[in-house]
């Protein structure tokens, strides 16, 4: 368990760009006064929305196609704890990419502070929640972008 | 990553225990009609909280006391959809049990099918933020509950 | 403005029976250690699914065939706060019931304590978003389980 | 019952800026795949914390002197439904001043089309809960900025 926890990679970590920032909303925190940590989870949505809006592939048009991209799996580790009215930077970057499935990694700075960071794995989706292949548009807009990760 | 997001571990599988029901909400799915990825993270919440309020050990009184067990890490794997109105079955179980730190693994079930599973890891902090033992009773309890994972 | 939050109404107070319990999260509360606003929305929704569950009128049913009870307004009256782990009982009841509109009443309250109160303004819509009239087995059912409220 | 949730009010309508934009996530919709009833009230946590901003009155100051703006009351009219990825415009103002209370008005634009508007009634606490004084610098920056409701 510790070991599937872990932050070690065989792969090169990938670029993460700042991709947004996020202002921590008395809705995101919890009695303990840091921001709840499911709500990481939104932070990385945003991050990973931003990231295809910026690669100019932002998910609405694949929603309006009835296409998804389905979460299969998350990890986020929590190093230090977010407060109220906190700016977070959000970063995200693609980990790994296969044909039907691929990786998404983010980190939540304050500063020059690591706040979380973690990953998502996905495939594509029909309306249906049949998997679909990975557009080949969109894996060339990931090299043009230098947003590939390196081979293994 | 991939291997980080793995479900196979090196221990044994906890025994993982109803300890809740849930039905699911408007509130908790998205627009592909299906729980949000990050409501999962509530169902865990569900899950530790019962699971210890089961062992005579309510969050309730540590909270009272300024002690949370505050979240390190999280992972969770999606198997199957959860939509509206779905009655799903809450597992809990410990799966590893350090000084200061313990591992908490839960299973989502709607009837025999496994919707989704996962774990957090916890540490114990007082309300500053600084690390606390976990109380030997605590320990205890688990123990004679037949909750303590076998030892590797 | 306070005239429109106002909890005085012309019509007679409906009926409010008990229709969920909810136990409070870390989830549902924010740094000042008590609900959250937005949350009581939440079991709002809860009181009115198992209302309507209640009277044999599953949401779920409707959901399936694509018709939705959405919502054209909300209010609600916060009495005293609710805090982590407390045990809330949701009371529910129709208030008004036009002939494509319907109004649902609520209390959220803690053992003999008032916690919270409003009302959710509903009009019955197709998959599209066009209005729908109630449907009148569902009327007849309100009336027969006394829930109706009386005619002003 | 419907007096009470009525827009009209005998007050004039405060002037509403936008105080701040917000890109909608799949976090934010429900199965109908519109914006949650709830989450707006998201929104307008998000347009009275910029609203007090702007005033050079950050809640972050209070907070960390033990000093909250306690919620007592809130509607919300759902005028048009938002969908996922929509780039909402939040407008906030000072609808009523009372010695201890103030209520703050919304609206919730997509372009030129009104989605919702609302108001949130509220009383200045403590760190226990106990009722404040409005302090008398902050109705001051109200009155400079031109944001006080006129008197009825």
């Amino acid at each position: 368990m510790r070991r599937a926890l872990a932050t070690t990679s065989p792969h090169a970590e990938p670029p993460l760009a700042v991709v947004a920032t996020y202002r921590v909303l008395f809705a995101d925190c919890d009695p303990m006064r840091v921001v709840y940590y499911a709500n990481y989870l939104r932070l990385f949505e945003i991050g990973r929305a931003e990231l295809f809006r910026g690669l100019g592939y932002p998910f609405r048009a694949y929603v309006a196609q009835g296409v998804y991209l389905a979460v299969v799996g998350v990890r986020c580790h929590y190093r230090r704890p977010a407060h109220y009215d906190d700016e977070l930077a959000i970063r995200a970057g693609i980990a790994e990419l296969g044909r039907a499935r691929m990786t998404v990694a983010y980190a939540i700075d304050r500063g020059d502070e690591r706040i979380a960071d973690g990953a998502t794995e996905h495939c594509v989706v029909d309306d249906a929640g049949r998997p679909q292949r990975l557009p080949t548009a969109f894996r060339a807009a990931l090299r043009a972008a230098g947003l590939l990760p390196a081979a293994p």
